[in-house]
């Protein structure tokens, strides 16, 4: 068995997005790489996980050389399965991404880059999730490629608290630097396209805008997005709101 | 237009489940209620939203004399569809449940329940997930309805702070009474069970048990279930690890 750490690669992109080439391709500096996808986009898909139908997981051609498995699942089922009985080797590390497009504030809950990123970590390995600012199909993704190198160098010398993932957004051109962040304070206000099909019945699609409730903080991961500088940002497991805890003790049930 | 709370009840084990009548029987004393889920269970669905498909919302027949909506979405999707454009008021309060099992400790994570009390409370209003711990066809929710009632009305009177919703979980049998517990610190340990289809390809069935991690901790919801305590975990959208924070600005970029 190889003495190099065993790097789990995935993305919520499907295994034919570039984002996740340039991923393999870096990590193949680092260790030995596998990667697990699915074969269509599991944008939006969250800490999802598949209850009712059973997952398959099958080695497909190869990218970049590394050992390569299809599966029909979530990007949380994926991971979750890559670490029982895919392989003969748990993984030390998982990374997802790169992302087309950021994922940063709130968008953290709907991700599925960072569903990915979270349930590595609660696998208990360090993990992290790479999005890169630009949706764009010819996006440029060679100074990403910097900045992943950069954050996984500082990962495998430095380790992650057990249970924490970092949430990392790479803006388009040139990054200034890096900055460590908190979370930006602000949601998607939606937007629904009303539209009627050929049968006369409505249907809606979703799209939207951010509001940002704290625009010009400079410790939020947004604020250094615009302002050209990656963002990373520790992300938690523990969901419980501490400070309305204490408030709630005097309520009278 | 009512002078009553306009509150949306929403479930993730669809619009057949007993959990959700039950709900819609409490909650109709509290205001005008209007119901929104899925045809087929969105169980495990966590915070997933739809990208890829236009969502449909259909009125059905009543639950229980309330307008009652099928959408073939996600129960966030179902939420931000019942705040854009579907009704003629925006929710005062987004109710969801009452689920059939617990989203106790790390499964806030993966639950559509909770997801959906999630996206409420990004919305700006109070919003609480409810679950019972009994996965049986014939639990006994008489008991459990009574717990809802006590715990709406101190939403009612008290509100909750912006961004912030209630995971409540309720045990089997009759309460002890109720506490206001923390996130316990576990994971789901995965067990896939490895089948042969009649094609001769493999397949994994996700299985597994809970870890607790803080056994016997009495701060926490676990404890509080185990000994037969509703727990109330208030639960925040901001996943920033403050403590890792800190740590991160040693390192070296």
């Amino acid at each position: 068995m190889s003495d190099k750490p065993f790097i789990l690669v995935t993305n919520d992109d499907g295994i034919h997005a570039r984002g996740l080439q340039e991923l393999v391709e870096v990590m193949k500096f680092f260790g030995d790489v596998v990667v697990i996808s699915s074969e269509t986009s599991m944008s939006g898909k969250s800490c999802a996980i598949t209850v009712d139908q059973p997952l398959r997981a099958v080695e497909i051609e190869k990218i970049l050389g590394v050992p390569t498995y299809k599966s029909n699942g979530t990007p949380v089922d994926s991971v979750k399965l890559s670490f029982n009985s895919l392989f003969d080797r748990t993984p030390d590390f998982v990374v997802s991404g790169i992302n087309h497009g950021a994922n940063s504030s709130i968008s953290v809950i709907y991700s599925g880059t960072m569903g990915a990123a979270i349930e590595g970590s609660l696998h208990g390995v360090p993990s992290v999730g790479f999005s890169l600012d630009d949706y764009s199909s010819g996006a440029d993704f060679s100074k990403a490629k910097i900045i992943v190198a950069k954050i996984f160098q500082n990962v495998l010398e430095n380790g992650l608290p057990p249970f924490t993932c970092l949430n990392v957004n790479i803006p388009k051109g040139k990054p200034k630097g890096i900055k460590v962040c908190r979370q930006t304070h602000g949601k998607w206000m939606e937007e629904f396209e009303k539209r009627t099909d050929p049968h006369g019945r409505e249907y809606h699609w979703l799209s939207g805008y951010f509001k940002n409730f704290e625009e010009g903080s400079a410790e939020t991961d947004i604020y250094a997005l615009e302002n050209n500088f990656v963002s990373v940002v520790p992300v938690a497991v523990d969901m419980t709101c501490y400070k309305t805890l204490e408030e709630l003790q005097n309520w009278k049930f």
